[in-house]
């Protein structure tokens, strides 16, 4: 059974299971994102970070319109079989599609969400041509 | 309004967001977990970790079994305030409860997963007397 390792994977009720994409070397959690069977199975085959979009209701080839693709170092399942973590190396320095280095940018202060990362490329400079 | 930064945070349909638990200094990643909004109101109000429990449907005080607890030095939102980061300092150097350091413990290795890193207290001596 070539595939057991996907069955090994506890898929939530809409087929999903949640991927924390983190940078090796600095160690900085980039991204959640979400990851059907197809998802992840590509992920391992491509060694790139392919994702399931929940909005777009499609395969998430991260990077293929930015160029911030994600190489995959190594994928890790948690104790639960209900979270991946994967160990990537992030092409631009920029993961997130605000132009910021990771998605986690937004600090509580008291009771105030701040943005205390710099945008390091605008979404038109990223997005704006290909 | 003072529970408006709660309200900037998007629930799932179950009233849900998944917090990742990240090691201070030496960034690792410990855990994937949820929280509902009482537990991240707590979590903030505390300074300690504060997740829901989807198995036991009830709050979870992280560590309040093992000791294992985890101080909140920041928490972050991500970009689609869909994904909650917390950096904590991790009590006794272990967040799961098989014992180990963190929960990614298994490594996709070929088209198994495989347990690569050591127990470092086992479970009965974690939860075998209070």
């Amino acid at each position: 059974m070539t595939d057991s390792w996907l069955d090994a994977v506890k898929w939530n009720s809409d087929g999903l299971v949640p991927a924390i994409a983190q940078e090796t070397g600095t160690g900085k959690v980039l991204t959640l994102a979400w990851m059907n069977r197809e998802a992840l199975a590509t992920t391992a085959k491509e060694g790139r970070a392919i994702y399931w979009s929940r909005s777009r209701q499609k395969l998430w080839r991260k990077g293929e319109e930015s160029g911030h693709v994600q190489l995959i170092k190594d994928i890790r399942l948690d104790c639960d079989n209900d979270a991946v973590l994967l160990r990537v190396e992030q092409q631009g320095g920029i993961a997130c599609h605000t132009g910021r280095e990771h998605c986690f940018y937004q600090q509580l202060q008291g009771e105030r969400w701040v943005a205390v990362e710099p945008v390091i490329k605008s979404e038109q400079e990223i997005y704006g041509r290909k």
